[in-house]
């Protein structure tokens, strides 16, 4: 989850934009968008769809950025 | 939910193991098991990790696995 939430904020840092407004775009309250980036949530597979959706990344962007934090 | 629970089926498949084995593998409820390839459920980031895990497949071959799925 701690990897999760680093590799989403990254997505989110990319793009410039702060959690109040990634939550407005998805949806979801910015506590919870907060809460998911410092690994304190166990998102369900939904949910990191909906975030994958508002950042403008596929599921092969998170896997293959999961697995380089998991390498490290 | 649909294409996620149609990948994991896939990965199972291709290792040859029941969902009754997987299940055991993974600690999860057969029956949990069966709804996610089912698409019924919307499973946890953790939950998804713990069944990669048992399959031997990494985030990246999930993530890839989805987006060919989701161009279909």
């Amino acid at each position: 989850m701690q990897i999760l939430g680093k590799v989403l904020r990254k997505f989110r840092e990319e793009l410039g934009i702060s959690q109040e407004k990634l939550a407005a775009m998805t949806g979801l309250h910015r506590t919870y968008v907060g809460s998911v980036e410092r690994g304190e949530r166990n998102p369900s597979f939904q949910s990191i769809n909906c975030l994958l959706g508002s950042l403008s990344k596929s599921w092969s962007d998170l896997g293959n950025a999961l697995d380089i934090e998991i390498k490290k």
